[in-house]
């Protein structure tokens, strides 16, 4: 094991500093030094450390664990344990365990072509980037969810552990079920110091720190040192106790003997120097020990003999010698300490979840259909039919889904799931709750962050998920919907990462219908980020009504390493479309309403009038029908669009529509009013290059309106059904007689409106949609 | 007091239910019933008993205190109280302290064109919307810093407790000083239930919940139940406590007797049950206690006699003859609960923080002018001079200035401030530590969640700050600066509220220049969502050198109540401008450089290159160079743009630049090949609506690249140099003889680079900019 430590830090070092003279089978020049030297040398050692003993701990047990490292700058320590493994070698044939793979490995690493400096997508056995801190907890809790014979190894930096979003993350026991989850062991790496300075718990008493999380409900075992082998007994010992707790939690839950009672988990702190085994004091100065071992802790070896002599010698401190052989293969001494096949964490199908997969029973979505038997004629609350859709994918996948959602299930409308389970909550429960349990599986939590992170780490093992929120506090986890849309980008450029199963986002309780709830919850900001993903990735739909939002979410579940963004509200709206034209519309992304339209499909139409999203498509059908009621002369074409990546062109986006298709929807020529859910810039910039892109007039949510109705909402941002006739009005190709007359009288409703607002002032009108007559 | 508490409760069930008969002077009927019923029951009776014992302890003691309600959603009673105290009649002088007033007072609630549900900007007392949750405590320590007398009572809901800001925010007190800074005093408000179910702290065990708090470093006061008088006694025993242990640990380290060690500062943890005084069962159901006292604990009044008489009884039972006069004003009884002026916690300045901002003092940017005696001639690290001017900054407002940034300082090139200050730490530190002391002012956490609301809470009670980050990292905190952004957007329509000093956002370490970090690293996402905002807050720069840096800050530390974002990456990079031209192109926002193209600037050009970024505004006066050098004959103009804002339409925001400066600019017909620091869309959004706005072809991130060198960065997104010429040729208006060998000339560049990239893969070469005369 020791030898294993040893050649995993001497691999360390030698990808932060060599370009060549990998074995040091040479003394060590200057030219074998790298020119730029980049890299994090002070967690490195600790994270192989904890590596080698649960691999020692695999290897008694046959425990099948994943390894997430929270300090992700530890890079060259994952990258030299899959090396060690040989799984980075059974990955990249190029990198071979010799003397011309190790030199490769080296020179790869922060190198332009070559792999970035931390843990990240190309290392075999992540799932768990460690590029942008905080997600470390978040994503070994979901890995772990429905996943009974997972442990995960999850290393909490000390900088890290200064996050909002990892604080948030210890309570995952709280919601986690020891008989059909598997457990996740935090093991809080204390060495001192983030980039620049020390930590908060780094330098907090250590009976402090002993309370924190015990009162966050862990067992706490504590190792702390630097002398050897003394650690090595001491954390072999606290690792085994850990396991042997988990065990007798699991045990004890799954052989019916458990009282229900939230099990103690295990949690080990490890204190050890930043920068251990490294150079200790350089230029006079403390290193080890301090934030100066941060990064590279010698620097300027090139030309500098001194440091070149320093260099080395702690390269030489390992004793490479003993630990590779002629040819540069590690030696048994060091390959006994590997697990075997798939126990080897690097080559862990956990973290290649694609290959685990498997596809969801699915319902028909026709069985939630809302019957519309003429466009308009009814209503519904469209997301409550998902709900129930979503009842019974839970019931037909009991080991493979769930929905994640900050305490709104019922909210949303979305309810229907606890018909058939409950949600999940491991502290005491008491006769009042109601569709609470240990053995729920529908996890709600206040807080964006943990739902978001369980349910990357869930789809990320390959298992499949919801995640459902308010739209402006999409915003809150918008981050990680930006960096888990990275990932899915750059494992797409990865063969032998499998695909795993998309992150749906549905995105309810929208900035048009917060009512009461006023301007801090009306935020379309996050279409502005996922439009900005690549196209083989962000995806954004409007289902305009139930059917289309069933036909949709069908897609949704069975896609996959897609970044799904489904934006409808929750509210009853009116229905259009049958299941048969909902299909077949969403199939196609955007379509002519022709029965909304007064144009003959034939030739050009005077104005198009686009929709994209649920109540601006009511106000632009509204629209449509005024001017096919008192303006028949002018020949209207409705688009309405459901997935808004239609809209570019196919070179900026797979899903962009045909040239030949766009025009017969918007011409090339005629002018285009378009109301939109969100900021009308995304419009803009989605039509961008297309003909004539400037004769789109884009409405849509310009920051105005707080606490009103929601006809006010878009009277407020101009996108009313007045609004739109005016524009089109304005900007139609022809003027047929009484288009003026027309004007003047929408400008008479607004005004109508504005004097009823006014005159109704705090008089709390019941707050309802106008329907398609009204006006 | 208790009747100021029943008064509160009262009105807050009045302005959740009535439209008429305030008083109750007549027998409740359902036309005295609100047709919708809004607003959050819940936790409202628990925040007006904190808030009249807070009173009662201003009274005795003239405490300066401000009043945060995490549970924002409490929006009722906080209204009530500042009603009660007369200072919300004072802000709206319609909402008199009478039965029209108090009529007034409710209809208003929830209302169309009245306030929102939740405490808000509307709220006279409040610094702390309450929309979004997690950052009350954030917004308490900001409020604290540097302003030594105030005493910020922080309530925290335990369902906001459960979201990763907030239990990131508890360590506050790790970076507060006793003597320079006032106190925070949070209030952990456990009623058990969030909208839809129990909280975690709720079920925990007791003593788990202090071990948590005692942990982060608190000493945990409790005080639990419902009994009367009891909890009065009880809770003013504690509150008297915590203030007592808070005197005395200021008056220990103001006085000299501090031994410098970390204060355990007091926390007070206050058990009641949710919906206390309240209904109890409703329809055989528990109501008080549970989450369904959450929002209306009785619904369906109108029309429901039972329930109409409940609630009659329920309004009664606060006895509210005994608690107003006959015209409806508050009695001696209620009022005499009231502190004095300005030390009414709805009254206090400390909330309408731009009463008490003062002007920095600034020194003269001129002296920090990096000499620019020809464009291109030299090199800085931009940051560095800005470091230099903050270290002023801080010297001369030592009162009134921080910069805050999640440990990256030094990192950004800022560390000039540690000159003159140093990290702010109250934990332990050692004499190894370089910059680091507890009477240090600059604030490094590593949390963007903690730095940007500290940050908000020192601006809204009247400082000046930056918050410094990498750029892409600045999504982590999106959420708050668009929060934030909306605070601003809607106190700039209460002309009471005074202006307050920007926030100002320095992304640094962009996605251009992030070298080895790679592809997580790279995202200049937050630019998506500032561009969205209204035009009274949003502001975006791309200072392209250090002398723009230092003309755009001077005007970002003037400035009131914007959302300041300032991009410019911090490695060494070509200098443009003097400062005499920096200050000059900075005042205009974007101009002509005439040096670099060879249009005469009389007749129009055969084609634009516009910029906006430092790294692309380099690679567009490389392009310029290689076209004069190579292709005299073709007219280029040279356009950059510091101001972001002034390319949208002066109708869409303020610092949209005239259509006549627009046309002198881009022309109304001349292609403009467009290379932007950030998303390609964001460019296309802000034109549209220009003169053909189809002409702008832009060149920007298109999420490539990731471990590589700073050029390939540029070509692997297609801005490159050769790219940007390319562009000019194929869309030039004119194509002078030898455009088609250029352009081979080009793609061979292009070929060699792609060539050279492979077959240096892995190997290292040094990671440098080109310069102008490369390629």
């Amino acid at each position: 094991m020791d030898a294993w430590w040893r050649a995993n830090n001497y691999l360390t070092v030698g990808q932060i500093y060599l370009l060549d003279n990998p074995l040091l089978r040479e003394p060590l020049s200057s030219d074998h030094i790298k020119p730029r030297l980049l890299g994090h040398w002070g967690t490195s050692p600790g994270l192989a450390f904890v590596y080698v003993h649960a691999s020692r701990l695999i290897q008694r047990t046959s425990q099948q664990a994943i390894y997430l490292a929270g300090p992700g700058h530890g890079g060259p320590a994952l990258v030299a344990a899959g090396y060690l493994e040989g799984s980075y070698t059974e990955t990249y044939p190029q990198v071979t365990q010799d003397g011309v793979g190790m030199r490769r490995l080296f020179r790869q690493f922060s190198a332009p072509g070559g792999i970035p400096s931390h843990v990240s997508v190309p290392t075999p056995g992540s799932i768990h980037e460690g590029g942008e801190l905080g997600y470390v907890l978040v994503h070994a809790f979901g890995a772990v969810m429905d996943n009974p014979n997972l442990l995960a190894l999850a290393v909490v930096g000390d900088g890290e552990a200064e996050t909002g979003p990892l604080e948030g993350s210890w309570k995952g026991i709280s919601f986690l079920n020891p008989e059909r989850d598997g457990a996740v062991l935090p093991i809080l790496h204390l060495n001192g110091a983030k980039i620049a300075g020390p930590t908060v718990l780094a330098r907090k008493d250590p009976a402090e720190v002993r309370a924190l999380f015990e009162g966050h409900g862990y067992d706490v075992l504590e190792v702390e040192g630097e002398d050897l082998p003394g650690m090595h007994y001491r954390f072999a010992g606290a690792l085994a106790r850990a396991w042997t707790a988990i065990r007798r939690i699991q045990d004890e839950a799954r052989s019916g003997s458990w009282d229900g009672s939230r099990p103690r988990w295990p949690l080990i702190v490890l204190r050890t120097p930043k920068g251990w085994t490294g150079p200790d004091v350089v230029d006079g100065v403390q290193v080890a020990g301090t934030w100066r071992a941060h990064q590279v802790p010698l620097s300027g070896v090139k030309g500098d003999e001194a440091h070149l002599g320093l260099l080395e010698d702690w390269m030489r401190s390992y004793r490479p010698e003993e630990l590779f052989d002629e040819t540069g293969a590690p030696r048994e001494v060091v390959a006994r300490a590997n697990p075997e096949g798939v126990l080897r964490m690097s080559a862990t199908p956990h973290a290649n979840g694609g290959l685990l997969t498997r596809d969801l029973e699915l319902p028909d979505l026709r069985s939630y259909a809302v019957p519309v038997t003429a466009p308009g004629s009814s209503r519904a609350e469209s997301t409550r039919k998902l709900g129930e859709m979503m009842r019974d994918v839970y019931a037909a996948n009991d080991d493979r889904f769930r929905l994640f959602c900050p305490d709104e299930t019922n909210s949303n409308r979305l309810g229907a799931v606890f018909e058939v389970t409950d949600r999940a909550f491991a502290e005491r429960t008491t006769p009042d709750d109601v569709s609470l349990s240990r053995d729920g599986r529908v996890m709600e939590v206040l807080s964006e962050h943990n739902c978001h992170g369980w349910l990357e780490g869930y789809t990320l093992t390959g298992r499949h998920g919801w995640f459902a929120t308010y739209e402006a506090f999409a915003m809150v986890s918008a981050s990680q919907t930006i960096q888990h849309g990275k990932w899915l980008q750059e494992a797409a450029h990865l063969p032998w990462r499998a695909k795993i199963p998309s992150l749906n986002i549905l995105l309810t309780s929208t900035a048009w219908r917060n009512d009461h709830n006023g301007f801090s919850h009306q935020g379309p900001g996050l279409i502005q980020n996922v439009i900005t993903q690549r196209g083989n990735v962000g995806r954004v739909y409007f289902p305009p009504d139930a059917n289309c939002l069933l036909s949709v979410a069908d897609h949704c579940f069975r896609s996959r390493s897609y970044v799904n963004l489904v934006v409808i509200d929750k509210q009853p709206q009116l229905q259009w479309l049958s299941i048969d034209d909902a299909v077949e519309h969403c199939a196609r992304g955007a379509g002519v309403w022709t029965w909304a339209g007064t144009d003959d499909g034939e030739s050009d139409p005077d104005i198009v009038l686009a929709c994209a999203g649920d109540v601006v498509t009511m106000e632009t059908v509204a629209a449509a029908q005024i001017l096919r009621e008192r303006l028949p002369a002018l020949r209207t074409r409705v688009v309405n669009v459901v997935d808004l990546m239609a809209l570019p062109r196919p070179t900026d986006h797979p899903h962009g529509m045909e040239d030949t298709l766009f025009r017969e929807l918007f011409t090339d020529h005629v002018d285009v009013v378009f109301a939109f859910h969100g900021y009308p810039g995304a419009i803009h910039q989605l039509v961008h290059g297309r003909p004539d892109a400037d004769r789109f007039r884009v409405r849509g949510f310009i920051e105005e309106g707080t606490t009103t109705t929601p006809f006010d909402m878009v009277v407020l941002n101009r996108a009313s059904r007045f609004h739109l006739v005016i524009d089109a009005i304005n900007n139609a190709r022809r003027t047929p007689a009484g288009a003026a007359e027309l004007k003047t009288w929408c400008h008479q409703r607004l005004a109508e409106h504005e004097a009823y607002v006014v005159e109704h002032l705090e008089d709390m009108p019941d707050i309802r949609d106008w329907t398609l007559n009204e006006g």
